[in-house]
């Protein structure tokens, strides 16, 4: 099948077979493009059932979105720039995916199945914060004193019988019972600070009682732009806890690839996707620019649709019309080496919302209390970051740097070695992700490029319900397109269910 | 000054000395009892300052109530109840001291100076369970449909005019606004329920949209007594981010025993206090019986007040009437090895709110997704504690079992290997901590001890703010000592500011 391999490889840690997986006719060898999670998940999958399987990959390394950068390492966006990293040994920057939610059990599954040590990744800290016109305010202040007010208003209607028509007596009854202690309310209902929102004096050694910070007021709250920062950790994708692997979020990809029988075939530059017969041919050139071809039964193509849309495909002209027109958005991290200058203002893990263009920053969850570490300054989607990532990477440095000072008055100059990650100008992705209820695009599409092309079939976390945003979108979209090629009997139960 | 060692080991690592620490007269010498974390840190202060230190601790370790188990460790109560632990290999349980908050700036500094690794503790997981009457409820859907309930009747109310008289119209309009992204409301003002409370069905790989769960009514969240538990959270101790140090809390007191000048003397079991001339002398028995005498200028004496009212001491009337009088509460730790079945269901880490006398479990943070793992099944204070601690020990581990089933039905099987840790029945403790505002206590007491008797300082965690809770009591504490004994000098400034 892959005239340009001598033949597969063992790899070390091989898939068990799944007993009964039954072939679908005449699918006993499938091409997969694209060794990102779908495309290795697919892979892992298929070999399981028995399928000859060859993977892909235009870039020297596998994991797609799913990237680590590293002191060493280089990459050239699609304008020509170049950046080397700079960052000392054993600090990384999760350029795209970055955290793992609890609920989300493919990924999870897999990070057991192949023995990738997990650790937390701290998505919201009480002691990150919002930026203010009174200058930074801690989450654990903004979070605390809202609810302090807010409880203090509904206790105060539920005393002037402002609810007696909305809620039963004894509702209400239990209601004022436990806004005291939800609010931090004094006996009258009166909202008048609490040391949830932080203490102005620590306990001290022997008589220094503690003392909590001024409240500050319902007014100056919600005058606030980045108040709704509040509710970030309260996404159902962002909830604690958190996790992510020890080391960087490409050990899952590493670990994926490794499991295979047969190696990812990576510096595949895709040129052309063709039918052949009944079956798949693609045409790929190799790092030295020499020109070959798999054959197989069938293909399943993981890559983005705007790097798709470049490729020669023998594909349907609704399909080719769907891959064309598909809008995707921008993102950009802009991330540098630094000493850990916010564990000394108790900082570790965590994001603070500066809003704006550079949107947040986001402290790093692990290796704490070293002499340097990587912080990410920047990190947007949407507006901010189209409008972000159409700036010369200097200035997108120095408005990350920016919003650090901001937050962290004096310390942007701490900041060395920055990387800036534009999803858009990278190569082999040329965006991060889409909305396919938005900028244009067409669930129609979305539905028509989940259905077979003849032999092609398309997955992806960009054709799942996650829009591409999630790891977890692109395990299920895999898995999805592994069943249809490969019918799992009603009797067998996957691995991973 | 120390009669039975050969002279000072060094440890290998030294603390710097403090550059013009200036001795109070006649304070060459300090004898320190206890080796927890305020004699451990009053003696490294004191090394720093050029006083000859001795610590004496009866234990055969140090660190006191930061008290590490693992398996193959044994240990017996004062009712002479001796348990053995059965943990495999990497297992441990912090038997007293278990979370550090990110403000806790001197056991942090500690840590930092001490090159003890940090990780993640997670105090708080949106996946975790309160107990409800309707089966668990995860705390994701009371913390997010209680805040939508609350948003929706202030909504309700503010249309109706409620507030007219309270707040002013701008801030009205803001507070509309803003309620509608805090509690998730719909168009209308109506709370239906949220993705933030969970979901019914996740996202999937193609056109299975996800669905939230159905939301709880007010009326039945309000019901349940154990809904407080979403508060613990925002206790300032008990904020996000948290930290421990990875293998276990010993080993802070690991690490600033290692860094004393002169070893700890374990085993010293303290007969005497007395007074000699202007200084000390105290007199100890040995592991082998054997008598022996410290003298020193001055004593630091950190035991806790239940176990120092059992030692002959030279203390003034009123002092020994103090130590005599402290009552300390009680807490109990149940907690077993299991195969970590709350991965299973999506649990991380964070504490579920079980109520009743076993008030808790707690998931390990750290192990994530290994064949075994530590569960804290029950751990309680004041009177669920008081009445746990009196029943017999096979009865608290069959309740700490049966709070287990209660939120993980059918698990409580999985637990193996209880050990049963009770503060009040652990010999030189005889109790976790003492509430110096209530339980008969005296905050005379506690402001005459915080003062020198003759030679005698106090200190320790109990003489703190912290009323004995938390390891930074112990710190500041030590610290404060150090300081009456050897006074910095105003133009330097301590390592630890």
């Amino acid at each position: 099948m892959l005239r340009s391999l001598g033949g597969a490889t063992l790899a070390a840690a091989l898939p068990a077979p799944v007993v009964g997986a039954t072939r679908t006719d005449g699918v006993g060898s499938v091409v997969i493009l694209g060794a990102g999670i779908a495309g290795l998940v697919a892979a892992r999958e298929l070999e399981q059932r028995g399928v000859d399987v060859t993977v892909l990959e235009a870039r020297e390394r596998v994991g797609g979105r799913v990237w680590t950068l590293r002191g060493g390492d280089s990459f050239t966006d699609t304008d020509g720039t170049t950046q080397r990293v700079g960052f000392g040994d054993g600090l990384y920057l999760n350029a795209g995916a970055a955290r793992i939610p609890s609920h989300h059990d493919g990924v999870l599954g897999l990070c057991r199945d192949l023995h990738v040590p997990l650790e937390v990744l701290v998505n919201s800290s009480r002691s990150a914060f919002i930026a203010d016109a009174d200058g930074p305010l801690r989450l654990r202040q903004a979070a605390n004193d809202l609810r302090g007010h807010l409880s203090a208003l509904l206790e105060k209607g539920l005393r002037a019988g402002s609810f007696d028509q909305t809620i039963d007596a004894p509702t209400r009854k239990a209601l004022e019972s436990f806004l005291t202690g939800y609010g931090d309310l004094a006996a009258d209902g009166h909202y008048g600070g609490s040391a949830r929102s932080g203490l102005a004096r620590p306990p001290g050694a022997f008589d220094e009682v503690q003392q909590a910070v001024a409240p500050r007021t319902l007014d100056q709250l919600l005058a606030n732009p980045n108040l709704a920062g509040l509710l970030f950790e309260e996404e159902i994708y962002m909830q604690a806890t958190m996790l992510a692997p020890v080391g960087g979020m490409d050990r899952i990809p590493r670990a994926l690839a490794a499991s295979l029988r047969r190696p990812v075939v990576t510096g595949a530059d895709i040129v052309e996707v063709r039918r052949a017969g009944a079956g798949v041919g693609i045409v790929w050139r190799d790092a030295k620019g020499g020109a070959q071809v798999v054959r197989a039964d069938r293909a399943i193509i993981t890559l983005p649709l705007p790097v798709l849309a470049g490729i020669k495909g023998d594909f349907s002209a609704p399909v080719k019309r769907a891959i064309a027109a598909a809008h995707y958005q921008d993102t950009v991290k802009v991330a540098f080496q630094s000493r850990p200058f916010w564990e000394e203002q108790q900082v570790y893990g965590g994001l603070s919302f500066v809003g704006g263009e550079t949107s947040v920053i986001w402290y790093p969850s692990d290796r704490f209390q070293q002499p340097q570490a990587v912080l990410l300054a920047a990190y947007m989607a949407l507006d901010a970051a189209k409008s972000f990532a159409a700036r010369p990477i200097p200035e997108q440095i120095a408005l990350a740097r920016a919003a650090v000072d901001r937050i962290h008055p004096g310390h942007g100059a701490d900041l060395q070695s920055p990387v800036v990650v534009n999803w858009r100008k990278t190569p082999h992705n040329l965006g991060p992700w889409l909305d396919w209820h938005a900028d244009g695009n067409s669930l129609d599409d979305f539905r028509l490029l989940n259905q077979p092309d003849g032999p092609f079939l398309f997955a992806g976390s960009h054709l799942s319900q996650y829009s591409g945003h999630w790891q977890e979108g692109a395990v299920l979209s895999a898995r999805r397109a592994a069943d249809t090629l490969v019918p799992l009997p009603a009797n067998v139960t996957p691995r991973h269910a």
